[in-house]
C-alpha cells in the first residue's frame, strides 16, 4: 500500500485513515466494528491515524452498517403553558441521551391517531431507535402500538390502566401531597385543607389521594376541607375561599396557579399567605418564586425522570424481552415563606 | 426479470419495489432521483409499485447518496427560567422544518466555546445540514465559526454588533415598547414611565429606545421617569415605587416580571393596575392572564420567527453565496385588564 498525501482541508475519510495506518479500508472499518479481529499492533496503529487525523465514521454510513440511526424520537406539543415540566424533562433527557451515544430528534405532532402515523413514517424511514413518550393519557394506543412492533420505548408518565404496557417513569404526585402534609403537620397545623381539580384526571386525583392518605395517617379529619377548581387563578380564589370559611388554616394544592388563587382569596379578606394561612403549590413554576411571599411547592424531579427514562430505554434496546419496568420518583418540597407555624391567635 | 414473492412482514427494500414493478433495482433508484431518465411508462410503474408497498426509501442512505441528513442542529439550553418563548420557538421551529421535510436534531449545550466543539463533533459525523442558534449575544462566534466553514445556519436573535455576519430573525423589541406607548397615550396618559433593567443588556437597551422615541415622537416628557430593576419581583417594586412617587400615571416594563413588581408597588400603596395605573408587561409569560387583573403585555411572535428562520435557512441552503438577510418581527400587544383610561382624579 502506497502512502499518500491528502490534499490539506480535504474531508477525512476511512480511506484517509487507512493510507495513513498503511492498511486497508476494510481493516479500519473493522477496527470501529470489529476489533477483535485485528492483531493489537494493527489496532494500535489505526487507532493513532484516528486520532491524529480527527475521524470520525459517518454517521449516515454507520446507521447502514449498524442499521441504528442512535436517534430518539419525541413528539413536541404546542405549549401547553403547564409551567416548565416539559420543558425541563426535554433538556434532561437530551443531556442523557447525549452522555449515552443518543441524540433526541424532534417531532411536532398533535395529540391522537396523527401521532401515530408520524411514529409510522419516522420507522418507515429508519430515522429513529426508539421513542420517548410524555403526556400519557388513558387508554393511551401508543405504547400497545409499539410494543406490538417491537419498538423500543419509554414513557413520561404511566399508562394509568391495568393493562398498560412498557417501561416508564413518572412522578409521585400522591408522595408529593403526602410530603406536603407532613411538612405542615410539623409546623403545627391540622386543619389542612386540599384545593384540586375537578375529579377524573388521573394526575389531579393521584395528589388528591396523597393528601387524604398522609391526613389519616397523622389522625386528622378531612370532612369539609376540600375543594376542587379549574386550573385558574379567579376559580381557585372563589374555591379557597370556602375553605377558609372552614376555618382550614393551611392549604395544599394541585397546582401553582391554584396556589396563586389562595394568596387572592387571602388578599381578598386583608390576608396574607405564611403569615396567617400557609399555602403549598404544585410545580414550581417559574412565577413560584417571584410570588410575595415566595411560594411553597412541590418541584418535580425532572433530571431525574430524564436519566431515568434513558436508562431504562437503553436497557430496553439490549434487551427487548425484559420484563417491564416502573419507576415512580418522589417530588421534592421547596420550602419558601408561604408555610410557616400556625398562628398562635388561630 | 423473474418476478418472485416476497415473505409477508418482510421490511420493503429497493429490491422489493423492483421485484414488483419487474424493472432493476437502478431503475427504482433512478424514479427517485432522477426520474428525467425513465420512460413515463416505467415511471408510472415504479410509482404504482411504491405505493402499494407503501415503500420510503431508506433516511441514512438517502442521506449518504444525497450528501444530506436532512437534520438542523439545535442547541437546548437548561431552562433559563425565561417564561416560555424558547419553548415556543422550538415548537414552531420544529413545525416549520418538518412541513420543509427537515427534523430538528437537540443535543445539549452550554453557552461559550463548549458550543463550538458539539457543534464539531455533529458535522464531522455528517450528522446535521445546518445549525438554528439562539440566545445570540455581543461578540458571538458562532456565526464566524458556521459561516468561515460554509455551514447554513440561522439565528433567532441579532449578532448586536455591526460586523455581524449571517441570516437572522429577531423581534424588534423598540417597536414593541413603542407601541405599549402608543396604546398608553390613546387612553390618555402623557406620564408614562418606564422600568427596565440595568443599561448593557442588548435586548434590554432596545426595549428601553423603543419607549424614549415613542415618548419624543408624541412630544412627551421622559425626564424622571426611568427606572432600573434586575428582573425579580421584589427589586421591580422597590424601583416602581419611585416612579409611583414621581406621578407616572402608567408603566412600561421590559418584562413581565418587573410588571409584577408594579403590581405590588402598587398595593403597597393600596392602588391597584389598571383601576389606579395602568402596567404593561414584556414576554406574555404563563402568568400574565393568571395576574388579577390580567396583564396587558406583549407577546412575541414565536411562530412567525420559527416560520421565517426556516425560510431564511432553505434559502441559506440553496444558495449558500446570497447576501446576508435580517428580519425583524414587530411583538404583537395583548391588552387585558392592567391598562386602561387615565383616571378623572389624575
Amino acid at each position: 500500500m502506497t502512502r499518500r498525501t491528502d490534499a490539506p482541508g480535504a474531508p477525512v475519510t476511512m480511506a484517509t485513515v487507512a493510507r495513513r495506518a498503511g492498511v486497508s479500508t476494510q481493516t479500519v472499518s473493522n477496527a470501529f466494528n470489529a476489533p477483535e479481529l485485528l492483531r493489537s499492533e494493527t489496532l494500535v496503529r489505526v487507532r493513532k491515524a484516528v486520532a491524529e487525523l480527527n475521524y470520525r465514521p459517518h454517521r449516515a454510513a454507520r446507521s447502514l452498517r449498524t442499521r441504528s440511526s442512535k436517534l430518539i424520537g419525541y413528539a413536541i406539543r404546542a405549549s401547553d403553558g403547564g409551567g416548565n415540566v416539559m420543558d425541563r424533562f426535554l433538556h434532561a433527557l437530551s443531556q442523557s441521551a447525549a452522555e449515552a451515544g443518543y441524540r433526541v430528534l424532534l417531532f411536532p405532532s398533535p395529540a391522537g391517531p396523527a401521532e401515530l402515523e408520524e411514529y409510522e413514517e419516522l420507522l418507515r424511514e429508519h430515522s429513529v431507535d426508539a421513542f420517548a413518550l410524555t403526556h400519557t393519557v388513558r387508554g393511551d394506543k401508543r405504547q400497545t402500538w409499539l410494543h406490538r412492533r417491537g419498538i423500543p420505548f419509554v414513557a413520561f408518565g404511566r399508562t394509568w390502566g391495568s393493562k398498560g404496557v412498557g417501561d416508564w417513569v413518572d412522578v409521585d404526585g400522591a408522595a408529593g401531597t403526602g410530603q406536603a402534609v407532613d411538612h405542615l403537620v410539623q409546623l403545627g397545623h391540622r386543619r389542612i385543607a386540599y384545593l384540586g381539580w375537578p375529579a377524573g384526571s388521573p394526575v389531579g386525583d393521584d395528589r388528591l389521594r396523597g393528601w387524604k392518605e398522609a391526613m389519616k395517617r397523622h389522625g386528622l379529619p378531612v370532612r369539609g376541607l376540600r375543594a376542587q377548581a379549574l386550573g385558574e387563578v379567579e376559580q381557585g380564589a372563589a374555591a379557597a375561599g370556602g375553605l377558609l370559611d372552614a376555618g382550614a388554616s393551611a392549604v395544599v394544592t394541585a397546582s401553582d396557579t391554584l396556589a396563586m388563587g389562595c394568596y387572592l382569596a387571602l388578599r381578598d379578606r386583608g390576608l396574607s399567605a405564611g403569615r396567617d394561612v400557609s399555602v403549598v403549590g404544585f410545580d414550581d413554576a417559574p412565577a413560584a418564586q417571584l410570588l410575595s411571599p415566595g411560594l411553597t411547592t412541590l418541584r418535580q424531579p425532572m433530571e431525574d425522570v430524564g436519566q431515568m427514562c434513558m436508562q431504562l430505554l437503553l436497557k430496553r434496546i439490549t434487551d427487548p424481552s425484559a420484563p417491564a419496568e416502573r419507576v415512580l420518583l418522589a417530588p421534592h418540597l421547596v420550602v419558601r415563606d408561604s408555610t410557616a407555624p400556625v398562628p398562635l391567635t388561630a
